[in-house]
């Protein structure tokens, strides 16, 4: 069993990142917009914000309280859409239930979008376009996967997740790479079998200990997005296997920073 | 096994679109873009343009040499977008090789996008949009099975078909639908083996006869798209089978009808 280690991957990617910015003529810049103070949401910005800053990457974080309305939010966005020092910027989720996160994500412009969440990103994305942002944590799924040289032609890759913002690009970018995808979700039936026909299993369910070596045929490629596996069980049966920390998460902050910087080399 | 009969169906659409239509204060209007002499694509644009005669959709054919440059085509379908006279306007695929087709496509206002093949539409139907134009043919395979109430939630649905317009746009439509989705195309190893764990199998590969008895397990429902079931001895074993002919054919023209009836009421 090879750990897939996200934590090295990502400061490499990011070293590599801080030499390619360093040449460009213009600073890039990354805005983040935070919807009240939700603990977890405020870790992850000032992440993002301080892996931004040691690569080079300017911009400010936007921090409106909880109650702000739609207006306060699509005003915001259409005012760092125009700006042209702003060459990037995402919203931190989850936005509080009262707010609309897909329609507040698809105002901003897809020249922007740092981390690939508007429909016309996932669209060039499922497109196959150059153009196409990426997911961040899609694209950093895939990266380490790519990394690892775990082949991927021909070979099933069984997702538990249908979002839009992890299971769809997802999807779409193994695809890309001629995986058969199976998408399964809350509502699948016989789910440990369908899992037990897997070659790659990316599982983003949110639930800890929710895989069970039951779900797992031997050899089989495990990434765990969102803490589900039980990984003392379920790691010695895999071929290559995510560590509960340092897998997934380093890698989306990595691949925010990429996009972001794809973002101004693309304009 | 039952029949899934697209011609009947789509008749009803059809006839209960032209009531819809007369009650609308402007009549929509559907222009169509053809590049090149295509037999095929010759005889669809015509009957389109006769469908949407039928029903009350106007609309011009815009028929364009086969040497169209991409210039041409791109300063066409800008006139279109903007001409407020026509609410919806499609280009007829196949493209001639010179032409990138995703590009020209992309082209098309998401809100005048008839055939639901824009990179936007894509995006906001695998968000669940309300917003989102479906693409015609995965449309056309939805309206048909819902028509026929096969049961959907949490049956697992193998569709043999990666393409943007048809096997994207049908898998968010059966995601949205709480289908487990298996996404299969040229490079999936053991296509027979997946098929047969199918409760719906879709299948839009273009070859005659390609899927045979073996593909499939008793019961299954199944979808040809693009003539590619052995009929005479798939359909014995199947719960519902389309006819060769009169089955998704016609319920792409009903839905590319549907779709413009329903850009002019959004907008």
């Amino acid at each position: 069993m090879v750990l897939l280690d996200g934590k090295t991957l990502s400061r490499q990617i990011l070293s590599d990142l801080k030499n390619q910015i360093a040449l460009l003529p213009v600073k890039p810049s990354l805005d983040i917009i935070l919807v009240g103070n939700d603990p977890s949401s405020l870790k992850y910005v000032s992440l993002k914000q301080k892996r931004a800053k040691e690569v080079g990457i300017g911009g400010q974080i936007h921090h409106l309280p909880e109650t702000a309305s739609p207006k306060d939010i699509f005003t915001l966005v259409n005012q760092l859409n125009q700006d042209p020092k702003v060459t990037a910027l995402m919203v931190q989720l989850p936005l509080p239930p009262h707010l609309d996160t897909a329609r507040i994500l698809n105002l901003i412009d897809p020249k922007k979008d740092a981390d690939g969440l508007t429909a016309t990103n996932l669209g060039l994305l499922f497109q196959n376009s150059p153009q196409a942002v990426a997911s961040a944590t899609a694209l950093g799924v895939v990266k380490l996967l790519n990394h690892y040289q775990v082949p991927l032609l021909g070979k099933k890759a069984v997702i538990i997740n249908r979002s839009s913002h992890i299971g769809l690009p997802l999807s779409a970018l193994l695809l890309a790479h001629d995986c058969t995808v199976v998408i399964c979700h809350s509502q699948t039936q016989n789910l440990d079998k369908i899992c037990q026909t897997a070659d790659i299993l990316i599982t983003a369910v949110g639930k800890p200990n929710f895989i069970t070596p039951e779900f797992i045929r031997p050899q089989t490629i495990v990434v765990d997005v969102a803490g589900d596996v039980d990984f003392k069980n379920v790691a010695p049966l895999t071929s290559f296997i995510t560590p509960t920390l340092g897998g997934v998460g380093p890698m989306t902050v990595a691949s925010l920073l990429s996009n972001t910087y794809q973002l101004i080399t693309a304009g």
